[in-house]
């Protein structure tokens, strides 16, 4: 029998760092990237893929911004942008990624499923949200914003101004998780929870609606790989084993740890916030409540034996 | 054994004329437009919904604009615009369909599908750009637009400018078309080929790409209803019954007509251009190659015996 893997692109997948974000930039990055699903695919795997959105998202946030300060459109949420990147994502992604498949005679359905992810509205998060998104703006420019829009600024430690601050809340559960396990266990590849999901609460009973927050995309893979009982998750960043004392003359890679020892190095301050730091809780979280690996390595070493990081159970 | 039928909606569906697109307008008007789904669901219809996305692309399309120019960010080509409204509009749809099944206890899942729809680049469409899409420019304005993007501009015959014009080819074959309707036979509604689909073109073997047009939803939804072997298909507008002599004093509704008296009303040029036109073609296209009948109507008739206008083989 097949089995069912997650795998879960880096928003960089399509758009990396000093490039600006064109469209064929992007298409390259994504078909490069498909290019290398290919082995799993070979080793009989069934996919599922997510998805980062950060850079694209605040391409996304800015061009709201423009819209509405030149034209009078009016603001969009952050779901909403989420929703966006969803659609321009999943569909880059996808069409590379049919390119390879056609290329390579593999004759599978891709279905990119719009995702919405429910959280909590008592989530501590709310009460103090860190997560910068958008433009730099003037004091005098954010104390408008905040009064026209309710959102929350703060400024930058760095001095380059102030920004938008949203909540970065838990996922509690994935909408579709019941259609995303059965179309990807038929053997599709399904592309969901792009960019950590769109967040979306219960408001009352019998009634959601979307929040102007974010959602670890990390986070949002791992309870996704959990809830449709995947055999492995495959974390992709940029290099291609954990390091400890990264960046310093003592850097030694990982091949293998239990999630304990994880657990050890990240209490220890070894792995970085936004970058290794929630990789490692997303991985500990999947390993945790199923008992199955997690790999954390770079697209190149996706299917190959022993590449990556592997975090495992004990 | 369930029938399955496909459901289009207007992009006023969600945005209505005369609003300006905030959120709560729009979430507002996609939950409305859900409650008229669950006469259909109730009896034992297997759904897929399209829509359009005029409204909506249009601020995407000045947006993007807005933030090209403050922002410096790349520009972006119609099939992104397309993928960003998939993303938008399928999620509010989905959201807000989701609370009316929550109310109504109906257990179906909903699956938002972001699709491409193959074009082909010898469309005599591609030779004569006319579909007007964007802001207006000065002829400047236009000159310089021209020059660093390729697009091509055409003065409005109303005189508020120069406005893009983009090509609208016919869709060809729904990429989805075998997942869509396994999915929706299951009893899961699907939601797809939102604004008419993004178009793609086969740039060489085995390379899709996406490309600088829109396609009518009306004909892309009447395709995917012909591709999925569709029982019904739906498409609704602002009115209860297609009319003859439409706003004149001799104005008479139809309840029902045979698509050769269709096109006799097409070819005398009863229904406008941009608005019932294009739905008779479409409905027109569904019932000529499948024999089922398609009904035109406007929400609050759905799944209401003799609610509409019945467009049948003979």
């Amino acid at each position: 029998m097949s089995k069912l893997a997650v795998v879960a692109f880096g928003g960089n997948a399509l758009l990396r760092a000093g490039q600006k974000g064109t469209i064929s930039e992007q298409e390259e990055n994504a078909f490069d990237a498909s290019k290398n699903l290919v082995k799993l695919i070979r080793k009989d795997y069934n996919l599922v893929l997510t998805h980062g959105n950060g850079p694209q998202v605040g391409n996304i946030f800015l061009a709201n911004a423009a819209g509405h300060k030149m034209y009078g459109i009016p603001d969009m949420p952050l779901d909403v942008s989420v929703a966006y990147s969803q659609g321009f994502i999943g569909y880059m992604l996808e069409q590379q990624l049919r390119n390879v498949l056609m290329m390579e005679d593999l004759d599978r359905d891709i279905i990119s499923i719009i995702t919405q992810v429910l959280v909590n509205k008592d989530d501590p998060a709310f009460r103090n949200p860190s997560k910068p998104v958008g433009p730099y703006y003037t004091k005098a420019e954010a104390d408008q914003a905040r009064d026209e829009t309710d959102s929350v600024f703060k400024e930058d430690p760095a001095g380059r101004g102030w920004r938008k601050v949203v909540a970065s809340p838990k996922p509690m559960m994935i909408f579709n998780r019941v259609s995303i396990e059965r179309i990807a266990r038929e053997g599709h590849i399904v592309i969901a929870v792009g960019g950590g999901g769109i967040p979306c609460f219960f408001v009352e009973e019998n009634k959601i609606q979307g929040i102007d927050a974010v959602i670890d995309k990390d986070l949002a893979s791992a309870l996704l790989a959990t809830q449709i009982r995947a055999d492995r998750f495959f974390i992709l960043t940029d290099i291609p084993k954990v390091c400890l004392n990264f960046n310093t003359p003592q850097q030694e890679t990982i091949d293998r740890m239990s999630i304990a020892r994880a657990q050890h190095y990240l209490d220890e301050g070894q792995f970085a916030e936004g970058s290794m730091a929630p990789k490692i809780r997303a991985a500990i979280s999947f390993v945790e409540r199923t008992g199955k690996d997690t790999i954390i390595t770079d697209t190149t070493l996706l299917g190959v034996d022993n590449g990556g990081t592997r975090i495992t159970i004990v």
